[in-house]
């Protein structure tokens, strides 16, 4: 930012655990924007000046003061698990880490209060071995990832088949945030107001702690299904997520050939034309799923059950093949692999992913989350894209949109281009009140920036900072 | 039956714990039938020979074996809730009464498996406190009903709007059921085959032990909210039940005057014109809920939270005003009323609801339970007639059916009557091989009876054995 004073902030805030090495910094500004060649070739040098990691919100409230003080941007990140660089600094300034706070605070029946820098992983567990219970639902990054940035930055995921998604009522029950102004304040967020501070980036206040809802935690029956064609494996997928008496936490499609060539150990089993369905059943739906397979899917094979398995090497959880784990297990066979994050809802959502399927095959390969959207199962589409070209994959964004179907661009570092292209007021005006002088993460929010922004082209922030030379 | 040799089964049965004392049999040849005038015409004067109550599963052999031997009929009954008179021997015999049988034998993750004499209350408080854990569905007469006739004879109720009907695929884990013949066989029932024994009123078997499914216990806030439309109340629930993120137990619509003319602990707080909407929150949903309320039911007052009520006197629970249970509080002030079961179902749904309630006006009074079925919340309605003739109560049975909205009619008393009028293969098939005498409940399955019955007149039973006078 034009009149940051950098060094006067790192100075006032130097008794923090505080870094300005180049490496560390470098590092600490990335996430996992790099599954998209096009955020790739934008933000591969952004770095910040200086990574500060606060212990407790005394701290994050004095990182807030400083820096107001100073100018200086304040970008707040967790594990950096994201896709769509929301933890990255665009204007350079402050990163604020949150792992030194990680405590898990209170668990009681279907509550939990946890700092923001809480693992998934490390909920979900104490959760269980304490309660019995587990986070109503999870990223595929759950062993690496954060509570605050899934929040911040994150929409559904594992569990989204029975939960919905985490801006629906009641997904999240209390977010703790400190606004930056001259002096932060501290507000506690909940029911409506949710929606002004989640899924926001870090754009309108740092979240220093948070209530999560809990369900049940099952020793979930982890199934792989094989299909010959791709219709019958959608259909299954859809179908038992429709059983309301059947207990799921994900149902997952893959099209043929992404179990044969991505899955390395699910391979022996499968052929390159094998469809495959991924799912996570509670214990005791087993017999009822069994029971729906043979009278609703008879062309399903059960090729994996995790309570039975005679595999010679465990696949691990199915939970790690979903989502955009998907992604990643492609990725690293094949570097051209990037995705899109696409909605196919109501009645002919079936026959609009089969004619994406069928106009880009070869190029897109479907791969489907089944979740829950208003009280009825939809398809999430992540499918798996060959890049060839900026022009042609926004060819292809323009061919789903052109039937229905909704792109939520993963190609976009803004919250609007990464949503519904459109201005959320009610984030607007929170960021006005928390952040009048747009200090927190710049640049994600376009109606902050310009709010005549017509959405025709790639929005791109002016005030990048680029890495400096070392 | 014709060739029924009464005495000599009473006295090879006269170890066993059985009455043959008048008023005993005709008490315990009875259920909740007098609900319709139509039944309690018919029915009134129903009574079997002998009562006898097996203390074990050996016993409920011996008890088979040896009506088999002596072409008795069996009628197996639990507490004789039901409004079908599903438990009422039309052939007279024996009257197999189930409530010695009542053992909790096992509650694990998930999972309970009982004896069919269990009330649904003791399973729930056992549940509840040996593991935090409850039955997924209840019927609204949960403290007086048995699980096995719950099984038997129900569809749903309670936890439907979560779950979806008993017959979905994974809402009954196992039923062992004892045939009625020569030597009668033991047989565990799973997956697709419950269809054949589930709901049949214990025409092709005796159920000696059920495992069923468990879901977490809350403590569930009890919630009433009044409306001045009819239209806001049944959007309220069914908009409320399509939020994935609120988990409900309950949610139940009145239309006026039900609340004030029926609800006696309720009157002081609504008036004649109130519509009332009933629900159970999970206490860590109130906050979700409330800005549900907020945000899309503006209209709503909310009268009553159990978590934080300054009644005077409670109301009691919330789920006891549901169900059948406001036919049976509204039969208290007014014995005119009966009811019918219908299904409102599709987009049209709530249209479909406003027809009906235009053209009953004053004769008919909405009741809706939102219920799931297969992945979406639908209406079960259970709306109160004030009941002038049978001809006119065939009149507005088929007015709804007219309308595309199907009648479960509770005014008869056959299977295929009070459900989809067709035979279910499944379940005639079985009884062939379970029951080869059609001994079982006889007079309860047309289609063993009469194959070619066309449903145009409702079934009478040609050998139904009326009370000989004492």
């Amino acid at each position: 930012m034009t009149h940051s004073n950098i060094a006067a902030a790192c100075q006032a805030l130097s008794h923090l655990d505080l870094d300005t090495n180049p490496n560390v910094l470098r590092q600490k500004s990335r996430d996992f924007f790099w599954y998209s060649p096009v955020l790739k070739a934008r933000l591969d040098e952004v770095c910040g000046d200086f990574v500060v990691s606060p212990r407790n919100e005394a701290e994050v409230i004095e990182v807030l003061r400083t820096c107001y003080a100073h100018d200086v941007a304040v970008t707040v990140r967790g594990a950096g698990t994201g896709n769509y660089g929301q933890a990255m600094p665009l204007a350079g300034g402050c990163v604020m880490h949150m792992q030194n706070m990680a405590q898990i605070k209170e668990i009681s029946t279907g509550r939990v209060v946890v700092e923001p820098g809480c693992l998934l992983k490390d909920i979900d567990l104490a959760c269980r071995e304490e309660s019995g219970q587990e986070l109503r639902m999870i990223s595929s990054t759950w062993s690496t990832a954060t509570i605050g940035g899934y929040i911040a930055g994150g929409s559904g995921g594992i569990g989204s088949v029975h939960w919905g998604s985490l801006r629906d009522f009641g997904n999240i029950l209390r977010i703790r945030v400190i606004t930056m102004e001259k002096e932060p304040r501290v507000m506690d967020i909940t029911g409506a107001d949710m929606a002004r501070v989640s899924h926001a980036y870090g754009t309108n206040g740092i979240i220093t702690e948070i209530e999560m809802p809990l369900a049940p935690a099952y020793e979930w029956c982890d199934v792989f299904l094989a299909f010959d064609t791709f219709e019958d494996a959608m259909a299954c997928a859809d179908d038992v997520a429709h059983e309301d008496g059947i207990l799921l936490k994900l149902a997952s499609v893959f099209e043929a050939p992404t179990a044969h060539a991505y899955f390395k150990r699910v391979q022996p089993y499968v052929s390159a034309g094998t469809h495959l369905v991924g799912l996570m059943v509670a214990p005791q739906s087993m017999d009822g799923f069994l029971a729906f397979l043979e009278a609703n899917a008879p062309s399903a094979r059960l090729i994996y059950r995790s309570d039975q398995s005679d595999w010679a090497r465990s696949p691990g959880h199915v939970f790690e093949y979903s989502w955009n784990h998907t992604t990643l297990r492609a990725l690293k066979v094949d570097p051209s692999i990037t995705y899109l994050q696409i909605r196919f809802a109501g009645d002919e959502k079936r026959a609009q992913v089969e004619t994406m399927r069928r106009k880009f095959e070869g190029e897109v390969i479907t791969h489907l989350e089944v979740t829950r959207e208003h009280g009825r199962p939809i398809f999430t589409g992540l499918s798996m894209v060959k890049f060839t070209s900026e022009a042609r994959l926004d060819e292809i964004v323009a061919a789903h949109e052109e039937i229905g179907a909704m792109i939520f661009n993963p190609h976009r570092y803004t919250l609007e281009e990464g949503g519904r292209q459109s201005t959320d007021e009610r984030q607007l005006k929170f960021k006005a009140e928390a952040d009048p002088k747009g200090l927190l993460n710049p640049g994600k929010m376009i109606s902050w920036h310009d709010p005549d922004w017509t959405y025709d082209e790639m929005y791109s922030f002016p005030d990048m900072q680029q890495r400096r030379s070392s």
